[in-house]
């Protein structure tokens, strides 16, 4: 790709020596994580930012996703002169566990030579987190500038700043959460309850039988889809208006543009993502307590940190509203660490922090300096 | 049951004797619409309440329903000195065309012999009304006192009031919308593409197949009862509480006790309900928009009417929130009726209409008079 020399992209796989010891308990011998970076790591390997993706997202961060050919999801903040500006800063993006973009997941092989698939082992947002300390450490990079994440990705950088907090300086957590409510762990399990009712599943183990769940998968993306987005967002670009025809056609067709959308959104996911990872990363997100990890007090999880915060939410973001990043600003007011917290007026719902918000952008370049 | 007598309590079953001409353009014959009465019809019948049920509701409102043996949905508002006080009108609850309980509906017998299934057309909350218009015409009742009806019922009460304007004196229309949203759509096709996932729905034709698309349809109720809750009594109710256990399994089950809830929540509802009437009536709600039927002005809806109204929403009803029956009184303002509207504050979302909120006993005790 053009931009490939000045942005100096390059994509990797870490190959971990030693097996991985998770939460649950067990560990995960032969882990692999893939990851990519762009710009140039300084001689002091002081200049490193971590970025963390989401649910259904990958280290792709600035370069074209092998599968759909789409750009980096986040090429519209990352980049030379950007507010996450590669000129300065040596980014790195690593995929989580438990992901099908190349680091180790359920689709993967085991030691036997067979998929993982069910076997694999339930882990945890700080698994995942450990994972980025992998490859840091084969950076060589002791502490990061920043640790940034939106949505999953700002559970990331939490849970970085939090149980491995010499790693980082400072830690912007955008549209995110310091604990999963009932409401987002409900969401999930519609989704996970969809796929699982999928015959096609097969408790798992469709690896050797062509596609999978992927009406199930279908299923749980459309109903996670509308999570994402915030209820006048859809009005505005749906509305009533219907897909193509003039009148309503009395069917089960997708007469209402919103429904097209909404197929098209579930149809095209099964075609970049592994069922069985979206019910392990779906678990893990639900597992996730920041609190919970450290004796019920969040002020706690932060105990160790001597990092600088930055909370971002959106007043659209139904998903991970306000006054969830409030609750993190308390808690890290009352562990007496420096934070800033804004709530941003942006229409698109969760998915802001992915979208055109020029504020957004103010905020992140205001904040990693 | 030992209230029946004071109450009187009937239940009978109408068969239209002329085929009813829906919205769609076909025509049903062999129509039957089953109803409850309770209270006494007086000489002038000048004192009907019509009460309207929602999506997956029935006309057993006030005696026990026939499969679960629960209470009728609706007993603590109505009966013997309740806000729908039996000792003073006589109410009138009708199955709608399109359900599974009585009614006409997919799950019925058309003229072959064989069930509707698929070949049932499509219908709107207009010919429901249809349906109720033939009761009062064959109870010989020329206006009734009020139409009532929360959610789904709402938009029934709205329809009645305005295309059949001079069948009512009064409308209490709680908990609804005058046109489904781009978001309620949405929700609604999710329901409805797990139903079509499911292999054991057959196209609809899976009434001699056992007990069809039973995992489907469970998800598609894990979907929409998430709707019908806040986040915060959600929050109250379950919190991230484990469900009789002391520690994550890590694994898939449903460690949280939100999970064991709507789990039970889905399964159960497929006990009691048709999967296809669930496609027909969420699609009739989906076309519902009143204005559209209109020339596309709310008001124009009510040009008929000298009906008195009242709008009632909940604080926490994020389904359907309160500027949609703003919205609705807005209109009938502009068409110059009466209106009164009150957003009341309750905790427990969309469901408030259903549950303890002394506040609305007080609020239709008093509309009603």
């Amino acid at each position: 790709m053009s931009t490939a020399s000045s942005l100096n992209i390059e994509r990797k796989v870490l190959e971990l020596g030693t097996p991985l010891l998770l939460d649950g308990g067990q560990s995960l011998p032969e882990m692999r994580v893939a990851y990519e970076t762009c710009g140039t790591l300084n001689a002091a390997k002081d200049n490193a930012i971590l970025i963390c993706h989401a649910l259904t997202g990958d280290h792709h961060v600035v370069s074209d996703h092998p599968k759909t050919g789409k750009p980096g999801w986040w090429v519209r903040m990352v980049g030379p002169g950007k507010p996450i500006d590669t000129d300065r800063y040596f980014i790195i993006c690593a995929n989580v566990i438990g992901s099908c973009m190349g680091s180790t997941g359920p689709a993967s092989l085991a030691p036997d030579g067979e998929p993982w698939a069910k076997r694999f082992p339930v882990i945890t947002i700080r698994d995942m987190v450990k994972g980025h300390i992998a490859v840091l450490d084969a950076l060589g990079i002791d502490a990061l500038h920043a640790v940034v994440g939106g949505s999953m990705g700002g559970m990331q950088a939490l849970s970085l700043a939090s149980n491995f907090a010499e790693r980082t300086r400072a830690a912007l957590v955008i549209a995110s959460t310091a604990r999963h409510s009932a409401q987002n762990i409900a969401f999930h399990e519609v989704g996970r309850q969809a796929i699982m009712a999928d015959p096609e599943w097969r408790e798992g183990n469709y690896y050797a039988h062509g596609k999978g769940p992927e009406k199930g998968l279908s299923v749980a993306r459309m109903a996670a889809h509308i999570t994402y987005l915030s209820e006048a967002g859809l009005t505005d670009k749906f509305g009533r208006r219907l897909q193509n025809r003039e009148e309503k056609t009395f069917g089960f067709d997708a007469d209402f543009q919103i429904e097209s959308y909404l197929r098209y959104q579930g149809l095209s996911f099964t075609d970049r993502f592994d069922a069985n990872s979206y019910l392990y990363i779906t678990r893990a997100m639900d597992y996730f307590d920041l609190a919970e990890e450290h004796g019920g007090m969040l002020a706690n999880a932060f105990a160790g940190s001597k990092a600088r915060f930055c909370l971002v939410s959106f007043d659209t973001d139904w998903l991970y509203p306000t006054a969830e990043s409030r609750n993190v600003t308390h808690a890290l007011n009352a562990a007496g660490l420096p934070v800033s917290f804004v709530e941003l007026s942006a229409p698109y719902g969760h998915d802001s922090f992915l979208l055109d918000v020029p504020a957004l952008d103010r905020v992140v370049e205001g904040f990693l300096g």
